[in-house]
Formats: C-alpha cells, structure tokens, sequence
C-alpha cells in the first residue's frame, strides 16, 4: 500500500494588495522608535530580501474558514471523490477565524467542522479536527493523515491548510508586508498505484527558540496593550531555519534511499526569498552538488506569505502548470519542506 | 503490542467560585429580556440540573499552557519516564492562551510547545501540537496517540488537555456557571503489558449540529458586539448527546468483544449531571442491563466543566482514590467517552 495525493486546490484570494499600499504606513522599530528611512527605501529593501511585491487579503465578508473550503471543494473535485467516503478531514491554521476588523479568534467550532459543515458531508464518521503547527501544519497534516492510513484508521483524507494573516498584523511592523491569506487543500488516499509519500521527518525546538513567533503588542507604544498581533524575530528564524530545514531535508531523502540526483522539486514554505534561497544552497551543498536551474518553485513574489496555505497552494499551481516554466510528470521525486512558530520543522520526499 | 496509560497528572486550580458567587449577576434570556425570577431560584434550579456547586478558577496570573504544564509535570512523574524520551506532545483546547481579563486567544506558539519549553525538554524529536475538537479533545488526543504508535511513528506520547473557560464566559448567561478551569495530562506507551486501549470510536456531527456550541454575543445586548464569548443551545446538546453517546459506547464496547457485565467504570466528560445521568441509562437500557452502582464517578459537583480537562482529571482522581468510593484495580474494564462542540463525540474501551 502507497499512500498519495490525489488531489489538490487552493483559494487564492482576489484583493491584491501592492507594496505600494504600505507607502503611507508609519513603520515603527520594536522599541517604539521611528526609523531613520524614507517608506519608498523601507519597502525596497523589503522586497529585495523577501521577494515580496504583492500579497492577497480575503474580503471583508470571508474568514479563514471559508478560503479553507473553497480550497477544498477544489481538491475533492480534483480527486474525483465522493466527500462522504472522507475518514478525516485535518484543518492547520494558526489564528482561527478572526473576523474582519476585530481581534477575537473564533474557533469554536473548530474550522474542520465549519468546513465540513459548508461541504454539507453527512457522514459521521468522517472526523473534523484542526491542528495547530505554525506553518508547518499543512505538512504535518499530511503527516498524520499517513499516521491514520497506516494504523489502519482511515484510507482517504482531506487536509487543508487556510489562514488569514491580514488580520492579525501590526501595521507599525514592517513585518506586516510578509503576510498574507490563502488556503489550500489536498486529498491524501491510501493506493496501489507506485509512488507516493516515501519518508517524512518532524520536529519541534522549543528549548530556545519557542518564542521566536510569538503574539506580541504593536510597535507603536500608544496602542492598547491588550491587543496583541503577530511578532517575529526574523533573523534568529532565518538562522535557525537554515541548519535545521536542509538537516531534515537531508535525513528525509537518505532514507528513502533515493539519491540527491532524483530530486526533480522542492516545495518549501514561502517565508522569504532569500531564506528560501540560502535553505536550497545548504541542502545542496550537504551532497555537494550544484542546484539545478527550477528545481524550487516560488509563489512569495505575488502570493507573500500565507502560513499554513503557502506549501499545498504552491504544489497545486504547478500541479496545474500555473507557475511559469514549471511542470510535473509522473515518477518526479519531490521534497515538501516548512519551518515555522513552534519552532517546528518537518519536510517528506514524494514520488508523483 | 499493546497501548496503556502509564501515568496521569492533573491541575485543578485553587480558587473556589461557589454558585453564592453569582448571586449579584444579571441574568438575561439570549434575546436579552430579564429573566423573571430571583438570582436564588435560577441557581437552586442550575444546580438541580447540572450537579455544579463549585467550580475552579485559575489565578489571573495563569494561563491554560501554565496548567497544562502543571498537570504534565505530575503525569511525567507518575509514568517515571525520562521526558526526553517522548516522541509526541499532543495538547487539546479550545481557545488557547486568554489572559485574564482580555478577549484575545493566544496560540503562537501553539501551546503544545510552550509546554514543552516549560518542560525543558531539548529532544527536537519530541513533536509538540495542538488539536481542537471540542470538549472530547483529550480523548481524540489519545487516539491520535494510539494512530502513532500503531503506525511506528511512536512508542510513547504525552496527551493534555488544558482549559480556562473562565475566560470566555459571559456572565449574562446562566450558562456561565457550567464552566471551569483546569488540565489534566497521561502518558501513553507502547508496552508487552497486557490491556490497555481496545477498541475506539471518533465521529463529528456537523450536517446540522456544527453551530449547537458557538462564540456569540453577550446576552446583554448593551455589550461589544465584536466581543464574543462561548455559547450553547443546551436543549439540543442533550438530545444529541443522548443518542449519540450510548451508541459509539455500545459500538465501542461490542467491538472489543466484551460483555456489558464486564464494564468496571465509566468515565464520561463532565458536562452536566442530568445529562451524563440519562447518557449512562439510556446505555445501559441497550443491553436491557440494570446500572451498576458507582459505575460512574462523578467530580462536576465541585469541579465544575473544564472542556478537555474534564475526562483524564476524573481519572486521575480515581486512580488515586481521591473521589469518595471509587477506585480501581488492574484489569478492571473502563470506557471512557465524551461530546462537544463541533459536535464531536467520542469512546474508547481500555483494559486498566
């Protein structure tokens, strides 16, 4: 028995929102002091790091929930299956809904129950659950949707990654340009076709480095203090994300056995270009061996970074040759990897 | 290979809020009209119903990972394993981190790693997670667990379930006095022992019961209408739960081959005394079974409802022959089964 994706979608939101829109934002250092540069040279230096020049926001009128079905909806036209034979359906978020212009997280019911509310599946048996993993949670879905399908619990799941960072920004942070919404959804199913997910690596560092996303107040002092909005300390994340993601990368391919040179795709967490980047070079560099041109798609330049959404919306552009000059054909091995608040790491190697 | 408890831990905070504590509340109908009758009569009418006399606080300086933590730490020592050695910390709520007196939900970092930074566990391995689903959150904690451990992924996990509801009442609605605060936390192992988990059962309503529990507006209509706070339509949980319950139950106990005679204890989420009490007679009438006499140890009487604190505190507390006239001996046979929002509902048999 393999255990493949069958299917895939994504929602990606309409609003485009231009780096240009941040021109007017008054960006504020941690300490509540002003930066010494205009906002056109902030913004620059932004995108010259992060690739960013454009992100999407969801509507006003839509929560993380509803981008996680209209993903999802998607994916289960995609597989060709019927909802009510799904044994799970695993939801990874971070925020829960949060309603547009406020600042409460809205989970209950959990968002696996709102969207199989919304698929209007009646089937009982078909479990709802989220799970909370930073961005990594996409991954780590499909991580226990094989643990289920190989315990014998479950042969077809839905797993979805939606979320709706825009709402939990701090518009004083110059941070608040990474993030972005999105969602996407995948149908992972228990097959005799060759291929497949072949090995998956976890982990989770929170020794140090628990507390490297946290929920912190706004850089601009005079706001409420009981309004908290997404934080990170960018530059330890990128130096932890840049031994421990090519780490696992590597111990994930070893033991599949397949070699560095069968790698025909990476699809990593789209967090930041240059991170990214430098991620690929080390995994290489551990077999020391050039990268190949293409080998790591990239969406973060119009689709910024939408946490849990960024690695199955990715998969599922190119699945469908969105992405300019990139393509899959059957048998590619591919690496999925992410990093994320926890910190969590995980990454599988995928036969298609 | 089988799958055991091997220890448990719970927090049960110190603050004692007696329903005399709610004497000075204004209590109004959903549609916000006043209630016409005394503060005395509509509690000495709650209490008849739900079993609650007291209920558990936490102190405002805590927060649901702080308890978490507490309980884990008892669990860790109880199950006398090296914490480093555990492959899974798997951490069920429902509203994450609410500081006392503030309406934001804080999951960044989900609080399964911040209780494993409190543990000061190092091994990354140790992979740290949160699940929502409801109050059964322990529970499906436990067949997650189980899910692992079947697949080889695991030999041993820590399940929590942690919950200040406290937090999130609204104190317009006489169903502010069901909630609680507390953790309760069990170690998990793969083990040649014999017993443990036998059979298991997991199903999500949610066709037409997803929203029976919900974040709503206060009953006092004066109020925030962008703050909300836990809701329930208790008429239609209990109809629900008194089908719905008895049958995974029965499914549950049937499958793993065991009589009705069998059944030492059953340990039920607390969630509402007359509820849980026709849940445990309609179960038995489907075996046209007469009730055991103390087959279900009760703590809602002072403990209140904590969500997915309820279950794994009550064994904890039965296991070490801290409720009056209950305890249990090796072999014994126990069912252990819960519902909530989402509508989730949950059983699993285990041999003690």
């Amino acid at each position: 028995m393999n255990i493949k994706i069958t299917g895939t979608g994504s929602y990606i939101p309409d609003t485009i929102e231009k780096n240009e829109a941040f021109h007017e934002h008054i960006f504020l250092n941690n300490d509540g002091s002003v930066i010494n540069s205009p906002n056109e040279v902030i913004i620059e230096k932004f995108q010259a790091i992060t690739g960013i020049a454009e992100r999407r926001y969801a509507k006003a009128h839509l929560n993380s929930s509803d981008l996680g079905f209209f993903a999802a909806e998607k994916a289960i036209i995609d597989a060709k299956i019927d909802p009510e034979t799904l044994d799970y359906i695993i939801v990874a978020h971070n925020f829960g809904d949060v309603k547009h212009d406020t600042i409460q997280s809205d989970m209950l019911p959990c968002l696996a129950a709102r969207i199989k509310h919304s698929l209007r599946i009646k089937n009982p048996k078909c479990v709802a659950y989220d799970i909370l993993f930073g961005c990594p949670g996409w991954i780590e879905g499909v991580i226990q949707a094989k643990a289920f399908i190989k315990a014998g619990m479950a042969k077809r799941c839905l797993v979805i990654g939606s979320e709706t960072l825009s709402r939990v920004i701090d518009k004083h942070d110059r941070d608040a340009m990474i993030f972005s919404d999105g969602a996407g959804a995948t149908v992972i199913e228990a097959t005799e076709e060759e291929g497949g997910i072949l090995e998956h690596e976890c982990a989770s560092y929170t020794y140090d480095e628990a507390y490297y996303l946290y929920f912190g107040n706004s850089n601009n002092q005079a706001l409420d203090k009981n309004t908290r909005y997404i934080k990170m300390d960018g530059r330890k994340i990128y130096e932890f994300a840049l031994t421990t993601v090519p780490n696992a990368m590597k111990t994930c391919l070893d033991n599949s056995g397949l070699d560095i040179k069968d790698v025909k795709k990476i699809f990593i967490h789209q967090a930041n270009e240059k991170m990214d980047e430098a991620i690929l070079k080390r995994f290489y560099r551990l077999y020391r061996t050039e990268i190949p041109e293409g080998v790591m798609p990239m969406s973060i330049q119009t689709l910024g970074n939408s946490s849990v959404a960024t690695v199955p919306t990715l998969f599922d552009l190119v699945r469908n040759n969105q992405i300019e000059n990139q393509s899959l054909k059957k048998g590619d091995v591919l690496i999925f990897a992410s990093v994320g608040a926890g910190m969590h790491i995980n990454a599988f190697v995928y036969k298609y």
